[in-house]
């Protein structure tokens, strides 16, 4: 096994800095109360002390979670501004902007969940609005904070399997199961901006620019939909063409759920199982000319680490790697895969 | 586990015919020597009789095997025509074509190995030659005849993952590896017609329609080349669109390497690993909404089951299902893949 892999929690952004930062959760859906706020209970450098809904039962339930709340109105005027020093967004994508732009104007941090707006005007909009501001903007990429994908990062620049010339993968999120019904806001166009592609298809985009280093110099695509998913792609097939390497993905609103993807390699492929499902220990297959080995259960824990993450570079002004032209960037890949398609 | 498992070594086409067949085997190159002999040895309906090949020590370790032996001139003039019932054409692709005429003109039966010529109009001529001539014609789809891969199109048509919405897969033989040169006719454009898309690409091609038992609508792809490939394609990474599912595919003559395929439905994934190395064992792994089995060691055996359905085929009149027309398909979808790459 490389030595990238002997100790994968080990954290190589930390500083040990001091202080810790207070935090609004801006939309407290069922992403945020039910997988965010219980994994950031114990952030080493966080505190969440806010949580804005417009949502009586939901601002009920941050309340919970020890929270001081308010609705949408209340946040726009700053009214619990003195309670928080950074602002996590994570409404539909289409409204990302003016909760960013809010915080912005209140001097205040911001993580927000990707994609970073719906457009990529919007997305572009954001980022300079807080560049101007000059308030550290990132966007939620959990997965480059996953420990295990940081580790596989190290491995793949240290040439464990030679030059990386491919990528493939899938990422099926049954978007109807369990109790979300078809009026849900990820299969209205206006306020996502797409389906499967811009839900669950960034995180192979995004998680491959990661591992590689670099960014596509094409981008094509096909999309097909059915029945309740007719507003947005319900599947979605894209290729990703990098000067080196290419990577032939796939994501899906329905089907069996699945999340993995292979990296191949000149001397070697590597193989993430459960890939991108939150918090989850990820299984990793490794085979090289040499040897063959598997790491089960490894990485994950990865809200926890994003946000400790964000918070620790806002305490350090250390550069953000998923900032919000990460984000961007993504969005304007995500256009072009729809305009190909 | 499935009941389609759970023989998987059941032929589902052999009616327990009488007689047997002898078999040409024209060019003895590395496949047809190494792996194709020795695996139809024991051979329930076909004996191999007659090697032909330019090259004198291929016609003296063909001899070996107990073959009557001849030159391309002492084919094409007939020489041994008395000895065999059929041909094996495994010269390279663009020599199909006029072996496969000859055959027909001396009303042999003909199994010819894939891609069933380097271009379409040859691969055309060469099915009409044979439907004038009335004789069969088989393109060597050896997976077709791969007894796991059988009982999986089974397990699919039953609906064992619901509906197929998706396939992804990889191919990767690197083709320089062991003794094999740069100087080999799988580099050269002419000779193969295309590079790691025609050599092994076909294999994700040619199982996925035979899986799903329907023709795409579209392919397309993106090709990517270097050093001693330059005349052929290295790396292709190729989209095939059907009318409800969508294949994402590459194949390498460069890399680690690796076969597998992913298939993906509407309640279930079926991963076949080692899914195209000749007569190896293969592994599956059906996951369900409800289990999750793996089979191990499955299938494999397929170029002596290839042999044996043709030769049953030849003996009874039953229809061949790889025929020439599955071949000339998949030529005309190759070059699709290469016009828009």
């Amino acid at each position: 096994m490389h030595e990238s892999f002997t100790n994968v929690r080990e954290r190589d952004w930390d500083t040990d800095a001091d202080g810790e930062i207070r935090l609004a959760v801006v939309g407290c859906g069922g992403f945020a109360r039910g997988v965010v706020l219980p994994s950031i209970e114990d952030c080493d450098y966080l505190t969440p002390t806010v949580g804005v809904s417009g949502s009586e039962s939901n601002r009920e339930a941050a309340a919970e979670h020890g929270l001081e709340t308010t609705d949408y109105d209340g946040y726009a005027d700053g009214d619990l501004a003195d309670s928080y020093d950074a602002v996590y967004v994570a409404t539909p994508n289409r409204l990302h902007l003016p909760h960013i732009e809010t915080a912005a104007a209140q001097g205040k941090a911001v993580i927000s969940e990707k994609p970073l707006d719906a457009t990529s005007e919007r997305a572009e909009q954001a980022v300079e609005t807080c560049e101007q501001a000059g308030v550290p903007l990132m966007t939620a990429y959990r997965m480059q904070t996953d420990p295990l994908v940081r580790r596989l990062r190290e491995f793949l620049d240290d040439g464990g399997i030679g030059d990386v010339t491919r990528f493939a993968g899938d990422f099926t999120f049954p978007v109807l199961a369990g109790s979300r019904g078809p009026d849900q806001w990820r299969l209205d166009q206006e306020l996502a901006g797409g389906g499967a592609l811009v839900d669950v298809g960034v995180y192979l985009l995004n998680t491959t620019r990661f591992l590689l280093g670099e960014d596509p110099e094409s981008v094509s695509g096909h999309t097909r939909t059915s029945g309740p998913f007719s507003d947005v792609d319900e599947h979605v097939d894209f290729q990703v063409v990098f000067p080196d390497a290419v990577g032939n993905f796939s994501a899906s609103f329905s089907g069996h759920p699945t999340a993995d993807y292979t990296i191949y390699g000149t001397e070697g492929t590597v193989r993430v199982y459960d890939a991108f499902q939150p918090n989850r220990g990820r299984r990793l297959v490794v085979e090289t000319g040499d040897e063959r080995f598997e790491i089960e259960g490894a990485g994950g824990g990865e809200l926890r680490e994003e946000f400790d993450y964000f918070a620790h570079a806002v305490l350090t002004g250390q550069d953000i790697e998923p900032d919000g032209r990460d984000g961007l960037t993504d969005v304007r890949l995500l256009e072009q895969v729809y305009a190909s398609a």
